[in-house]
């Protein structure tokens, strides 16, 4: 097979990145792609830089048997600490998920103020702030980590009040600090969307990674060549790493389908 | 070392656990300990029968190689699936969390009405239904899944007003079937005591089966003859699947004291 009509390849550490695979087939339906989950393991934003580094090499490692062209890390907290090892690692292009969110921040804050939630890991690894400081170091940068958004969005509770109360909570110091610009650091936040623009306020634009990633990976694969010139709507192939069921069931609100044909693998063993 | 002296080997998922050790370490002061929790795949009860299985399973080999006496499930998810693997794979004796809860419970309710709250994989499981009425079939047993108590007890909301709205809108449905005795089947459930109490009502009894699994292995332990004639206090080891910061921070809120000397390392490779 040449180059061009080799999958991508898209890992994350659950169901998250399914918000992102779906930009991706948005923006290149043409492409076809291995989606692995590491449901077995989840979540990783509880866990350790060193913890999360071993479980990416490892996503990855399953993720290349499929000769893949372009390795997407669908997954704040991996992008967060493991993109200097996969690169090191392995010969393709590997994208993640923050450098694309924190351009378009830097792009679009107009009061020089922007706010960021993630998970614990996400934020401890300081890569929002730091990438942003990169590009614009008189910015000023706020974080937030926002632990229950994951299991409050995976527990259905999207538009509950309670899930309102908390959003509150949480953003009241970002608020303060009056930021214009708020990066979705996680990728299942978006499924939160109404409920967090709400707390942060009118005149605050949120930030989701996902589209943004997905025009990076367009452009990645532009520049070099190598995206498909298929014409035909590409396919997408699930794995994860725990039974598919509350994949199934749970991704059905990332992903606004059913993701078909999930099959199981055991990637540690 | 004669089998008296060995160490009682102890696993959970995580932190969870630690209220069950802290109970052990009052019931059997002289006995020494060895503690894994699998932080590195926390939380389990989220996951599927099979893989909380074999996770428990890979657990299990790991306290082995200390020689232990005994095994404890400290954990309700894994209790409620992998009891019968482990006792047909292991020649020692094996306790769980979930039968010394059940015959409290059923030694303590008057209105014959039971409640139980768990996580998801727990309440599937169906173990404390089941294990009830095989007790008495006329009782009363209703459960609820109680998913996001565990990220708010990690998350330290322990006396938040929103933890109060959420354990009131859980209890609702079982305040409804008017039981006067609630089963805590979730190992982190004790630390939200005051919180779940307000919301059951004064006239609900709590059952933390910490307690009771440690009387019930200070029985196994006497009955086998294999109790520590050792004077001394024990020593505990402390071992966990990811780096211990997160695991040495939290786990005082379940211990009540810093758990101390805690190693870091991999079972699944």
């Amino acid at each position: 097979m040449g180059l061009q009509d080799r999958p991508i390849g898209v890992f994350d550490s659950g169901i998250g990145g399914l918000t992102v695979l779906k930009q991706i087939q948005k923006v290149l339906p043409n492409e076809n792609l291995v989606y692995f989950g590491d449901t077995a393991r989840v979540p990783y934003g509880t866990k350790s830089k060193k913890t999360i580094i071993r479980f990416s090499i490892e996503n990855a490692l399953f993720l290349l048997k499929f000769n893949i062209k372009l390795l997407v890390v669908a997954c704040n907290s991996s992008s967060s600490y493991s993109l200097p090892s996969l690169k090191r690692n392995f010969k393709l292009p590997v994208i993640g998920v923050i450098k694309p969110a924190v351009e378009a921040s830097v792009g679009m804050t107009v009061n020089k103020r922007i706010g960021i939630i993630g998970t614990a890991a996400t934020m401890r690894s300081m890569q929002y702030p730091r990438q942003i400081k990169k590009i614009n170091s008189k910015l000023i940068v706020k974080q937030k980590a926002c632990p229950l958004f994951v299991p409050l969005a995976e527990e259905g509770w999207i538009n509950h009040p309670i899930t309102g109360s908390i959003a509150k909570e949480y953003l009241t110091e970002l608020k303060k600090h009056r930021i214009d610009t708020l990066i979705l650091g996680c990728t299942h936040y978006p499924l939160l969307y109404k409920t967090i623009k709400r707390a942060a306020g009118n005149s605050v634009t949120l930030i989701d990674s996902a589209y943004y990633t997905a025009l990076k990976i367009k452009k990645a694969l532009q520049k070099q060549k190598i995206d498909t010139k298929r014409k035909k709507k590409g396919i997408c192939k699930y794995f994860v790493s725990d039974e598919p069921e509350r994949f199934s069931r749970v991704g059905k609100l990332f992903l606004e389908k059913s993701p078909k044909g999930i099959k199981m693998v055991v990637t540690d063993a």
